[in-house]
């Protein structure tokens, strides 16, 4: 089957104090500075409903993430016995998309201030999503 | 910016009864058919610790979606507000990636039978990652 091309276009950018692998920690939840999510302008609409206080889902491209490896060994750690990428969180693997659960602090126009990011600063943004609450409240 | 192009490669396709939007539940828990993964053969090493009864993240690559919609109304009902489409789940979305939390029912060979999936029938898989449990776990 010939597959059509299936192109991310960012929505925006992640601006952070972390700037390399070594020094940002392995969850968002352990240890992430305050980071922003910086989105482009044509994405006003998208955000409109975003608010501080809230906790939402940020999808990113894990762009300096290598793409061929299958197994791994969990947290980096040569004690870890390897196991399947896709039974781990690394962010090397086929398709490293990112998946972070952040709260909101502030919204400034297409600025968004969020805690618990452990992604790179400059990390393309793909999306954002609300968490799904229980089913009788959606 | 030049912007390199960042290209989804699907690991695999969903395979399901669900063929078309109309008929499909709006949230996985809400009424899904047993769906299969069914993964490319490189993939194989990949999956290799993935395990019958264990929940899951799948992401998809929504191919049936619009890209060019910025706000929505919710669940498709007309007498909801329309909202920001970064504060709803809807599939239409600028870069439509389908987040879906899953059980695994069975595994055979690059066969992984699950539950609670509501994507379409030919819908490319995108990425498995697991839960993440309490951080004194991980």
């Amino acid at each position: 089957m010939a597959e059509p091309p299936y192109v991310i276009r960012p929505i925006g950018w992640v601006e952070s104090p972390l700037v390399d692998r070594a020094s940002a920690p392995r969850q968002g939840d352990e240890g992430s500075p305050d980071a922003w999510l910086v989105f482009d302008g044509d994405m006003v609409e998208g955000i409109r409903d975003l608010e501080a206080g809230s906790e939402i889902l940020v999808l990113t491209w894990l762009d300096r993430a290598r793409r061929d490896l299958l197994v791994q060994r969990p947290r980096g750690d040569p004690d870890n016995p390897e196991r399947g990428v896709f039974s781990t969180r690394s962010p090397d693997r086929p398709n490293p998309i990112g998946l972070h659960r952040v709260e909101i602090v502030s919204v400034d126009g297409t600025r968004v201030r969020v805690r618990n990011l452990e992604a790179l600063d400059g990390t393309p943004l793909v999306d954002v999503k609300p968490l799904l609450g229980p089913i009788d409240e959606r």
